[in-house]
């Protein structure tokens, strides 16, 4: 490989050479879901491009250590240290009991991610089967100087910290704004200053989710979880943080100087946010009624779509945008997706179809090949990627058309490392006969079994069958159009 | 309901009438795997076992909090105080962190129980995730007196525990004997007497899964985690506490001495214990290479079974024994079961075609509904329910013969107390184009226009077409099958 992976490092918002700590190994954590509703579809894309990176490191044969975490306790409303727990809530309102909420919605996200074909991460850890290791941590806090106790609960000296070290490095706040951002609000008398946060919280008397501590029957604040997971099984200091924009500040700033009070080191070499999806141009909000749920889209009960989109075409659309920049979501964009993926799909398996000779063409593979590894080398870029599988496709249609034989290893190259790309990078289901899992793959097999029928019916002129599908198609809603790219269906 | 619902009790070895300590409120324990190799078929008839169970309750109107654990910490080799913890030896054999065992063969476990239809529990609590309330246990067990230190691990004192309460009393063992079978073995040394069992174990200087404690870095006892759990989810006493038959002794003998040491009271109204899986008449063992995986059973790939059969099918074939009797797995059975599927779906089909009126007919509905609640309620036998659903469909199919017209209240009837025994109650999945997800209907239309399009080519000798449709088919997970009743398929 000629090129070499270039990372854009929130940390100093440029891209640098990637470096691991370990050669050939890379640890990497990715702030999970907290699970107290269903995964909403900005997540997904989140995890999606997450999954991008892992498949791509992998591709470079890093092995990597894939922690991404389920946060099951201590994350409070409004991402603040007041309010209630948002599972204790979800828990008081369901009438069930806190851990069944994070059951049922855990199940939820992962049935959700299984369908866009993200791969399981290789740990999973709960804040809540890890307080003892938060409580541990919080001690050689306080030991360390930067942390205090307040009626039961305990807290970061920000300001303190400040003093030594520089807070604020990650989203490049200014301390003092901080301070007059942060309201006076309940819960907040403790603190000493404004922009100090909880490590641990005393727990109200009805609070379910207690666990004893040496300061107070309580729970840990989030920040903490994701410091006490990523140092224990990843380490003091690793390669890669990853997580959603809106994590940048407060969480992962947290997670800085938490990291940096205890072992005098910086946690992470490199910081990687994934941007936002927004829905025809605004912020998908549940209030407004304007946000799309992944179910919904897959099923057709959006009423903000007119048709279903299979979690395929919804993952190929979100890999056609690199992931920092703004995604919109829009009917309109689906189904440039969908017909896209088609075609690159369609022009995949007419790989068979070509025929072993030695016809002059127009195509450097190694070119080609070296080509797509660059673009994905620098961050990660999808959407190059994408478009270099496009232009094989069209090489390979062209090759079709005009009905020329091509070397053997050059049909043995293409399915190999297009495949890859599609298959393994992308992530993407190409319908083969036997990877046939969800609904829609199946019926797409099928319609393809009867579409072929039809040609060979039609071939030998046997027009009363080939008829007789198209006809008993059409009944059922699937109609059969001979366009130049060979026969096409389109559900009605 | 004319009868009431009977458990066999494995504490007092008879059918007890099942009477929750809430009304219209059940808790129930099951023990869940420990995850450190891919589970076996054994396992497997445990956990669908229980989900019959559950979901019989769930029939019966009580609202279900069902626990089932993931062991992922303090199961040592032996089922014993001594040994590698189970885990960090595989964990050691593939080279990687333990917690990546455990999210492996997690992962595993729960992709087979969902092919099998086996619904998710209501919380699924991890051992790791819960060393604080064991830790917090062992204190209460020292405090009590039942339990003491040595050389930084904690030990049940089962013969101070038997003087003043029954040790034995699930699996009646009889303590002399206990300590005539303990062998003295490495790591018994600390013990006070042989029967004793490790409450906390202090971990050795390489052992990588260990937390601190009172007592020394070490991890919890196997059977503590249980009682910890169990306890925390579902009070001191609950109603139901089920496993395999091999966890009766030491597994929830142990749990039975905790609980009482604790609080005085036997933790567990009804204990449920499923009996084995055996093949071809005997234990199944990988030592001797005579055992089935599960997925090599769907797939076909077992070198001990002719062709492939489904989740569906080898659930059914469960599901015809009783939870309590051994059950032998065998090709013969499996094809017996597979055809028995057939005719129960089939007909159950068929009530769609029954014409509606007012002829004489032989069957007294309300009999038959009260007969199949009362076999169910006997102990949960699924196949007297199973014969109760083939007595139905062998009426269903006389009238459709004989083209008599029934009264639409019993077609009405009939498909819908059907449907829950079939569906809701033992768990099966029925082709049916309304009753599944998204695309069922257009998938079944398309299946049948091929099915169609196959016995014409039949009947005009084109067999080359008709082969060609059925192998495609077959390759894409669609499984044509010419039965007595027609051309049927099914989906893999």
């Amino acid at each position: 490989m000629n090129s070499k992976l270039l990372i854009y490092n929130s940390l100093s918002n440029k891209k640098e050479e990637f470096k691991p700590l370990h050669p050939k190994l890379v640890g990497m954590y990715v702030c999970g879901p907290t699970v107290y509703n269903r995964v909403h579809l900005g997540n997904c894309r989140t995890f999606i491009s997450f999954d991008l990176m892992v498949r791509w490191l992998r591709y470079l044969e890093y092995k990597v250590r894939y922690v991404r975490n389920i946060t099951d306790a201590g994350h409070l409303e409004f991402d603040a240290d007041h309010g209630e727990d948002r599972i204790s809530k979800r828990a008081r309102l369901e009438q069930i009991e806190p851990m069944e909420v994070v059951q049922k919605y855990t199940l939820d996200f992962h049935q959700c991610l299984a369908k866009f074909n993200v791969l399981p991460p290789s740990i999973e850890p709960t804040a809540s089967g890890h307080i003892i290791e938060q409580i541990q941590l919080i001690k050689s806090i306080i030991e360390k100087g930067y942390a205090y106790e307040k009626n039961g609960s305990v807290y970061f000296d920000v300001l303190k910290y400040h003093k030594s070290h520089q807070y604020g490095v990650l989203s490049n706040r200014d301390i003092e704004e901080l301070a007059h951002n942060s309201r006076d609000l309940e819960g907040q008398a403790d603190k000493k200053n404004p922009q100090d946060f909880a490590l641990w919280k005393k727990a109200e008397p009805l609070h379910i989710m207690r666990w004893p501590s040496p300061w107070s029957d309580g729970f840990p604040g989030w920040h903490l979880e994701c410091t006490a997971m990523s140092t224990k099984y990843l380490g003091e200091v690793f390669d890669i943080h990853g997580g959603g924009m809106d994590l940048k500040f407060p969480h992962h700033e947290c997670e800085i100087a938490q990291g940096v009070a205890v072992n005098g080191k910086s946690p992470v070499k490199y910081w990687i946010h994934g941007n936002l999806l927004t829905l025809n141009g605004k912020k998908m909000a549940k209030s407004t009624g304007s946000f799309l749920l992944p179910d919904e889209i897959f099923d057709g009960t959006s009423k903000l779509l007119k048709k279903p989109y299979s979690p395929n075409v919804v993952r190929f659309f979100m890999l056609q945008a690199h992931y920092r920049s703004v995604l919109d979501i829009s009917e309109a964009a689906l189904e440039a997706s969908e017909k896209g993926l088609d075609r690159l799909i369609y022009g995949y398996q007419m790989l068979d179809q070509l025929q072993n000779g030695s016809d002059e063409y127009e195509f450097d593979f190694d070119q080609w090949l070296n080509q797509s590894q660059t673009v994905m080398n620098d961050d990660f870029n999808s959407p190059l990627l994408i478009s270099q599988c496009f232009t094989a496709v069209k090489f390979i249609q062209k090759i079709k058309s005009s009905g020329k034989k091509i070397p053997p290893e050059m049909i043995k190259n293409l399915k190999k490392h297009l495949g890859l790309f599609l298959v393994d990078v992308l992530g993407l289901t190409i319908d083969e006969p036997n990877n046939s899992k969800t609904n829609t793959q199946l019926q797409d097999s099928l319609i393809k079994i009867l579409i072929d029928l039809r040609n060979e019916a039609r071939q030998n002129g046997d027009y009363s069958i080939s008829d007789k599908i198209r006809n008993e198609l059409f009944q059922i809603g699937v109609e059969i159009r001979d366009t130049n790219l060979g026969t096409k269906y389109y559900i009605q």
